[in-house]
């Protein structure tokens, strides 16, 4: 999929960003830079390895910039989605000193957060990848992600090789533990949604053991997330699979189990900590004189 | 200091995440829970240990269903910033079936979010504590905060038992390394503060080694951040130090390495981690019939 | 599906309405009213037959009117979704006669647009349900809705007794025309969609004729939209027809037309119009002494 | 009077009708199209005849890309205001096929909605030409808007050569049927108004028969509404006018029934169908590769 | 005229002012006061006498606590519009000491600039009323408002007894100096308005001496406003006057030189100082254990 | 210090003005500027002596306007913070008339509210200057603004040559009369605030007799408020001062008394009315054809 990193998704973050920092009362930078006018230039630099992404924030805060009546070049270096190794400048500043001070933070914050959602991303879909299957399962978030981050959060996942899950709640269909027990049955959950739920939607629930899924199988559910299953009952399941049912295995998957779960059969394997435990790629601003 | 976990705090992301997530729109929900207007019952269970914030939620939680239209009890166990044990109910909820699910994923979001950040803060602050010093540093979060959070990323540091740096530009005053370039010397950038900044600020400046920490000091900044030093550079730079000036020790430091900073005369230990890498409180809804 | 009409949906086009008429500047209550504290009741009657879709709306002017410091009853005398006969009282209000002048025309706006909306729907599910056929098409929307009413012209649509569509882009897949150019082909269309697109939504595609149909079959597509063909061509189409390959016709067709394309294989038929075209219900208040 | 057709007064509705269909994550476009930066061109074309509106948003949604970061021109290649006929190409865009995509449908909802608004404005107006009067009445819109299309809705009827009524409650004196009840009375609240409105505003109220007429004229009513009047009565009522008294005749006036209410004597002619039951221009957008 | 202070006027400028204010962040009282949760009382004093309007931002101060999580009794102890003495309590508050002190700062600076307003509008009033004219002026505000403070200004002069003038540029038609320079002459202007503008509005236009305002009134304008005229000029002007046109005097006017134009036959006095050049009612918070 | 006046200053309370001024139905440059179209010139004249800001609203609503759709040249002939004498054409704008007569009110409304400060400050630093100390005390703001004018408010102030004050409540301690009724003593309060308050931030604190000074000197306040002292009290007061101490002086100071409290010894002077009691700087336009 070409995914292209818009300018668009940074945009109100971005903005609220530099008014809840209140850069146009940064005191620091009006009290002790003497010449803000002065032109200077600075290098953002990857500190440690990873994906960067940040051309979009790069092209927003320039439109940012002169929205404010400030010029300031910001120039993205590599293109969003690049894996870069540590000591990398990934994107050139140029401007009044006095400005380039204002954007620094709330850029670094923004752009590291995206840019580590995408480098874990990247090394969980390495992982993958090195288990060689024929049909090897696509890595994907889920619906934990910060509110105002989730449209970023996807574009993380995407930009490091993963795939969307359902953004919200009316973009799929997921019938969890919780809709079983307010339904009153896996398979009346199953009716239900057949019934009503709107037509462009596959629909998916998720199960807890081997007789679950059977249930759902046969009351026809189209995707079957198998919920905190082990990679040995993940296995003895697949066995259970009949075409064209989709297979999401899902529930503390990490970095260090990964490799187990690549199996034959897997489709996609839906990972939490990728957009609620994200350590930012480190990032560091170089203003030269 | 008494410190009061406010409803206010959570409103604007709570709101955000329930219109993002298109909870009017939850075909899941809507398409197979039959009877939605069964009152039910959930229990909100941390499942690992960790310290609970989430009493200004619930409250807010409550009058925002309320200011919908629905009839929902949040009530928190449990006083936000206390410490919880693995498998402990922190909130109960009572309400439509159909509505508790369209709050779930939003509430758990938010509430992990910033639990995680008191859970990682009351860590470092035994970790101090532990130390034993007569007077013990600090630990502050930075303004490594994403746009959105930073008010709920103080409010996490606080019920851990942390300490509030500035909270934007207009807080405090820090002249970090592209200052100091920008404004032409160490020195003359202090000279700037004192000479401008507003007087309810107290000058704090960062050096890289004690050559800079000795001219900042005879300079007059009143807060000199030690930055990137390690533990026997800190112990060096204390013996150059005269009071009333105040030492903060920041950069690279964690869990791990923290007992090594805790050093008699070290006032503030300002950690980027705190809220740039939030690993949240693991917390799960479970609704009974 | 048990679709429930919250007073959510309303919330922000009722009070942009209020805020856009200048309801505290309102020149004629506030100079030719002499006692707007008096305590009136008034009668919001429907002037013609139709579907009430108003309960919500009812129950947030109540939350708002509070939340504004004025206290009025608004109750909804009928259940959104309920066909009413013409003169038929829908809601009462009971309030100071001055507040209750501020409402009603942001009420009588909003009430009538998507009673209107459902009264279309319903309208033509009738027609679908006097085909008799064993397996009825569903009607449902389309994406020609105005911005700020997406989602509350589908809750029109859901009471009238129709169902959703996809809501927004990423709510489903649904390849048109104009993707087909800029994709180089039909086929190649559908295969980008199937390796690329979220798994939780089916692959959707637009044709114009029996070949495009067979292709777009043949290359996979789950949803067949059959655009601006007469009932002969979908007849003749059907029979082209492979399971699951779900059927939807769309294009030109109203309540006049619709009876033709009733035919068992249709799966969906939805309807631009019902959103686009939208005839209010006629509402009136009546302020009583 | 030169109307002109502002960008300003698409901005907010067009920037609404991207956010809530998601175009970020338009997966339809994302999955299918293989070269979405290839730049096409694409013909907006009138289907049916009506009247042009969308020269201020062709403006404004190249603002609006360029803020976004995407370069599309946008081209009216017909002055708003201006009768076309079907078949007509309207508009010419060109740009990245990937971004053409993004507008299509939320410039085409509203496009059509103003124009649908113009073009039957357009055709009342005729009608009333066709009357061949020596004054002929205006024809104005009334405060049936939906929220958030206030201004656009009036943009319409301008351009459809109608004129403006008060825009909202602070912009014109109109004494109704439940201002009257609660006023205790026609006259009371006539001299209430007279006492009490601002002044740059004239004194109009709504009245029922030709008593109520003559009671208004002779408590000082500037402009008398006569609501709901057969054009006989409206005849009637006219030979009991004395200048400079306004009159308006509004009440189920439509195209099939206008031409009877031409009669000379009578100033406006107010038409609540022109803003609430719009019938869109079809309109429909043509990609060439 | 009964006007009524709702508390709706005040919602968004107190809103904005606790953000702004940061005050979930109020370090002082979090830092100082050992007990919040003690319930205090306080008295809101008038220092100097002036006319009190704070009875609708108690209303909403009130819902605005409690939809903050927070139980504070706010109550105005007289009514909006009353004058009173130096040392009043003119409101009450009663709630956790800690709360109080949040909301004071907002609070007393709307209230005592709104209270301002209305106290200088009855000091004019008062001038108005001593020089015993058969048909006194009426004192108006003009359009010299703060951005955001519009309405408060006009709820302001009416509670302190003026009354309105147009509210915004769609509420009322007033030609001034730069529109005739624009339109190419005082009479062309004046014939443009009466044929295109829309008929609920009187035509006004601004005169610089006693010619122009001949041809204004003999173009057919309906209000003259006589712009820096001399206290003679205006009595010589008004002899040049036929009914019913209405004399409006403006420019320069303030309590010093009022009494001078108040003369038979002026309609309306309208003073941009009103709105413009404020000087708050001086208010005074008083916690007491 | 460099204070530059940046556009983003201005816009939120440009656009705001803008919209509730409704400029989109402008209906008398609508109905009575026939060639609005024609491009005309207008000056910006201070009619009055003090000092300009308005160089970033003029850049600002130069990208405003062109956001909008119109080309406009708003050029600041001045610097902002330049003294000007009456008479000075301080703009200069350029561009469709229609267009310019949108944008007047707003403009001077803002431009005249924010000189006004600034030249309200300057006089006020200049009888500081003029008492010719060693040490002269600055001039600031207090929190005494208006909602939504906090920032432009202490823009003018620093405009003027004043400096700022803590701008919200998280920057900076004050603690006043009611945290002391509130923390149970002033001691105590000061004692809480060292221990808790974040650390960039001095201790300040409000006192009203030498009794209290000395209390409040010896728990270690670091800048220290005489609140409503004579000149006399303060002198008495200076002599017990101790360094390191600041001395603020603040309550009833105005241009009349100024100079008796210009003491050697007393470091800040803040004054509300310097932004409670605003005379804007009168600013008319000149729209020349």
């Amino acid at each position: 999929m070409t995914y292209h990193d818009y300018p668009l998704f940074w945009k109100e973050a971005f903005e609220q960003g530099l008014k809840e920092d209140q850069v146009a009362l940064d005191w620091t930078t009006l009290a002790s830079v003497l010449h803000p006018e002065h032109i200077a230039t600075a290098r953002l630099i990857a500190k440690s390895a990873g994906v960067w992404v940040g051309q979009g924030l790069a092209q927003l805060a320039q439109i940012q910039a002169s929205a404010m009546g400030v010029t300031v070049e910001f120039r993205s270096e590599i293109v969003s989605g690049t894996s870069v190794d540590a000591g990398t400048t990934v994107c050139t500043w140029k401007g009044p000193a006095g400005s380039l001070l204002l954007f620094e933070r709330t850029f670094l914050n923004l752009a590291g957060f995206v840019s580590g959602i995408a480098t874990q991303t990247r090394n969980l879909v390495r992982v993958v990848e090195q288990a060689g299957l024929k049909n090897p399962p696509r890595i994907t978030h889920t619906r934990k992600t910060l509110p105002y981050y989730k449209d970023l959060s996807v574009l993380g996942v995407l930009m490091g090789g993963g795939f969307a899950h359902r953004v919200n709640l009316s973009g799929g269909i997921l019938i969890k533990e919780n809709h079983i027990t307010a339904a009153g049955g896996l398979r009346e959950a199953i009716l239900g949604a057949k019934k009503n739920a709107p037509h462009p939607l596959r629909i998916e629930i998720e199960v807890r053991d081997e007789k679950e899924f059977t249930i759902a199988q046969e009351a026809g559910a189209e995707i079957i997330l198998l919920d905190n299953f082990t990679p040995a009952q993940v296995q003895k399941t697949l066995s259970l699979k009949r075409s064209p049912t989709l297979i999401e295995v899902s529930g503390g998957i990490s970095e260090s189990n990964l490799r187990a779960y690549c199996l034959e059969g897997v489709d996609v394997i839906s990972i939490g900590s990728l957009t609620h435990s994200v350590k930012p790629l480190d990032l560091s601003l170089l203003i030269q004189d």
